[in-house]
């Protein structure tokens, strides 16, 4: 099947290709009948536009682009999924990317959605591309960050559009509830120190230990934010004498890892090591008798929110105002 | 920062536009004194070409769209990460695509990857979708379709390149190790018939439980692949009289929903319930003594099979053949 041309169309409505192209671009004047016949052609001759010809003329390619450092982490994917639902409804697609954690290939991403013409970005950054992420809006493109910070960016006061939850003290709060059983050996599993929700997480872990009064510094494990950083935490942690005896785990995934190795090493979950985590994890009804506590999280709401201010963004209904600041606060909950 | 145009490179370096095109598309004859002038202009205006443009010279957009069915699986996001370390050294970019498990809104996926021009197509269909397929499929669009065959292709013998699983060989000897074990009463958790891999794992639940001569025919429960629809599956059967002794779920999500609802009813595994999976579930560690058998799957394998035969397709490198078909056969494994 041979795909159509402007001119094939034209000679078959026996019109103009300037008519055709006002009529698929539904911009100036055409009669009716003469709009009748152009759609009869593109109908019969299976017409496609190229989108590309198309997005050259209006300026835009409905495509956005969303950067997150985990694609299978169900946290990242419920935020896009919000994303999707608030901007799908008019007419943008979203090209997902994954960072897998590494700035140097968020860097390469960014530079490839500049390439692309995306009408705009959804950045979960890996941290180490604050200069290329602040050029890059400085040049008109909306930018909104979700989750995470730039590492030049301190509290909530940045330059950017931000959809992010309240770390600090969140983990404040987390951490509280394990010192209130009094534990007071604690070993906190965190990702690494360029990016922001880790660092506001720890400080939100060492507040809570300060206040209590808490002299001994906690046992750090820093690892990638990935199951497999969990597990390796936790041998760590079994080495060290004495051993803590809870876990602050700070993201989800390494959450996962965390439970799964102290259940291989035959430990029970409090008795023999309490656990908390920043996220929940899904598989946690598979333990008997759980005794957990975790933050909950809002991935869906936060997307659904990044989703509309970068509408508000590409529609230039806010281009003087001054950056979008949207930060979440999370319970603290208990299973078990 | 307005962005350069390339007149004001060329002005900049003072040669003619064609010649600084000429440069950055690496075609023709340039000296390397002039040369080396325009690369300075570009690196002085920090002129970016737009990514756009140049697809529609080069005919190539160096954009290959992968649409899966569910973006959250870890299964899914194994084929892709093959598929992206099979051709990013080559320069292309992968956009992913969830259709949801949703025939409708796949058809809009496949439509607009190709109004963006995509170079090639790697799809685990949802179903429903076979004409759209083979209609972009004989218009030029390499399609490779990874883990699921079209409707209306039976056996290995397609129209299109396909990597898949030998999903009724692996079934069948999965289901067989719960008849050895005296299971006659079975419940199945499976997707849509729409899908080939449930239709094909049905089948070799059947041929499995027909070569010993059982008569009964399995309790069956038909979801959407989800964790959700594993949980639904459970309350089923458990309402059942008399209830299956044995669960086949076939697919890791659903998987993942039957051993949390069998946990959660204070059912033990496999005493209570025996429970076989197509697919590994991370989280099964968690059970304290799992006693699970499972398929593996090899996805990260299946996606750089996949990445290579597009690259040949693209290439055009085999043009002229028949389609190649890589089916991967799967063993049982037992944990516990």
């Amino acid at each position: 099947m041979a795909k159509a041309t402007i001119k094939e169309v034209a000679a078959e409505a026996e019109v103009s290709t300037a008519t055709v192209s006002r009529v698929l671009n539904d911009s100036g004047y055409v009669s009716d009948e003469i709009r009748e016949r152009v759609l009869e052609a593109v109908a019969k001759l299976n017409y496609q536009p190229s989108a590309i010809a198309r997005s050259l003329k209006q300026d835009k390619t409905y495509m956005i682009g969303v950067i997150v450092p985990d694609i299978s982490n169900p946290y990242f994917m419920g935020i896009s999924r919000g994303i999707e639902d608030a901007v799908g409804a008019e007419g943008f697609q979203l090209m997902f990317c994954s960072s897998d954690e590494n700035p140097e290939k968020e860097g390469r991403l960014l530079q490839l959605l500049r390439e692309k013409r995306v009408d705009a970005v959804v950045l979960a950054t890996a941290g180490g591309n604050d200069e290329t992420v602040k050029a890059l809006s400085e040049s008109g493109l909306p930018i909104v960050l979700v989750d995470r910070k730039l590492g030049t960016e301190t509290g909530g006061a940045g330059v950017l559009d931000l959809v992010a939850e309240d770390n600090e003290e969140g983990a404040y709060r987390l951490t509280g509830r394990l010192l209130e059983e009094g534990h007071v050996r604690i070993g906190v599993v965190n990702g690494p120190a360029r990016v922001s929700t880790g660092r506001e997480r720890f400080e939100g872990v060492l507040r809570a230990m300060r206040e209590r009064g808490l002299r001994e510094q906690p046992l750090v494990y820093n690892g990638a934010f990935s199951t497999e950083d969990g597990v390796r935490a936790v041998r760590k942690f079994l080495q060290a004498d004495p051993k803590p005896t809870a876990i602050v785990s700070l993201n989800n995934r390494m959450s996962l890892g965390v439970l799964l190795e102290i259940v291989r090493s035959g430990l029970r979950i409090p008795e023999d090591m309490a656990v908390a985590s920043f996220g929940e994890v899904e598989a946690i009804s598979l333990l008997r008798q759980p005794g957990f506590y975790y933050i909950d999280q809002h991935p869906y709401d936060m997307g659904t929110r990044a989703g509309e201010i970068l509408l508000r963004r590409i529609r230039k209904e806010r281009a003087e105002e001054g950056p979008a600041i949207e930060i979440f606060r999370n319970e603290v909950n208990r299973i078990g």
